[in-house]
């Protein structure tokens, strides 16, 4: 399963800001934008996707692998 | 588009490994493996789906956005 996570489009993200800027840009100066975030891949067994999926978002804010207050999770089958 | 820069499978992965020991496990001791990564996410205009691919690709090596030595990437439509 993999988790992605990202900071709400509403809140700056410096990090992507800083590599569209200085090295993206220097390479390809027609990116619009570009945004950073974390990829977290599990390796885990569940009867379904569906329990997998839900199992992975508990986890997430369990032990808090993200700030719900300021970034997004997106959980998908890898 | 979704850059996605992840450790080869050969290689160790530290982020990983301290996520899943010290913080997935405390809440799930069924996880069997966690790897870390990082995620960009590109806004860019581009006539088809292969050349926006093309050319975060080809961003992701000329920007030096990943390390070909020790990790591998993945372009996705997103």
């Amino acid at each position: 399963m993999e988790l992605i996570i990202k900071t709400k489009t509403e809140v700056r993200d410096p990090e992507g800001e800083s590599i569209k800027m200085y090295a993206v840009n220097k390479v390809d100066s027609n990116v619009a934008d570009v945004r950073a975030g974390k990829y977290l891949l599990f390796k885990l067994e569940a009867d379904t996707c569906e329990n997998a999926l839900n199992r992975v978002k508990e986890i997430a804010e369990k032990a808090r692998l993200y700030n719900p207050i300021i970034q997004e999770i997106q959980v998908r089958l890898s």
